[in-house]
């Protein structure tokens, strides 16, 4: 059951599912930063608006902005901790792209050179997060995912700890 | 070489390369809209930024805003157009990510059900687009490129014919 616009703003929503603030690394009004359980790369994370909307048309203006202003950030942030010499951003919008939680979320992935036996195979790992991801990787601990978002948000210059943002 | 700010403005630049306003479909004092040589699929277009920016990191965030929130409009026109279900959002950000052109640019591609015999496929394209692309694909003529271009600018509202814009 998706939530109403007002819960959506009292809890941190990704499509159906709460994420704890644990795994989150930026606050804003209109969008926050979570920590990928199976990340395809060390420091793929995902930004999502804060309202669950399914497509990126969906998107008031403020959001859009927001939404891109934060990924420069936390790009910047990615890139310095991690030593990403490239950066690949991708929104899968709609379950015909590959979209697997029907609520608008940009991937941030570092990208170096070799990365993948061949550039493309970051899409594959991406596209077959739900498919392939139980058998291929072991989901991290909720420490290793509470201690990356500390990290980031430290190098993003985060917190906001106003609860009610 | 890549060209002073003020002539940026006075042209319309991809990396090194000059763009053709007859293939642009969008022009706002910060952002352009383009068409493909070699679309992955048809509809497939580009957004650049009007200065040539080579990484993501570099935009004002006047930038950013723009370039989104143009990215929606597009995206809106592009689902209209091309009865695409989804879309697929991407930026190629430093080469190590695949990019080819070192200008900031977003990718919007119409996707639909079966569009690739695996729905990863899109991003092989995408990435191949410089080596495989003269075997597989012919290049589009200049016609066909302003036609599409003309169908977009009509589809999105357009055009503003203030060509100091």
């Amino acid at each position: 059951m998706p939530p109403s616009p007002t819960a959506a703003l009292r809890a941190l929503w990704f499509g159906p599912h709460t994420i704890p603030l644990s795994q989150t690394f930026l606050l804003t009004p209109l969008t926050y930063g979570l920590v990928n359980l199976k990340p395809i790369r060390p420091g793929h994370v995902l930004l999502a608006t804060r309202l669950p909307h399914p497509r990126f048309s969906d998107l008031s203006p403020d959001e859009v902005a927001d939404l891109f202003l934060q990924a420069q950030r936390v790009s910047r942030a990615i890139t310095r901790h991690f030593g990403a010499q490239s950066l690949t951003l991708c929104i899968q919008d709609g379950k015909e792209a590959g979209q697997t939680v029907p609520h608008v979320h940009l991937h941030v992935i570092p990208r170096n050179e070799g990365d993948f036996p061949d550039n493309d195979d970051v899409y594959e790992k991406l596209e077959h997060t739900h498919r392939i991801d139980n058998e291929e990787r072991t989901p991290r601990t909720p420490q290793d995912m509470a201690g990356e978002a500390e990290m980031l948000r430290k190098e993003i210059g985060e917190w906001n700890t106003d609860t009610d943002c």
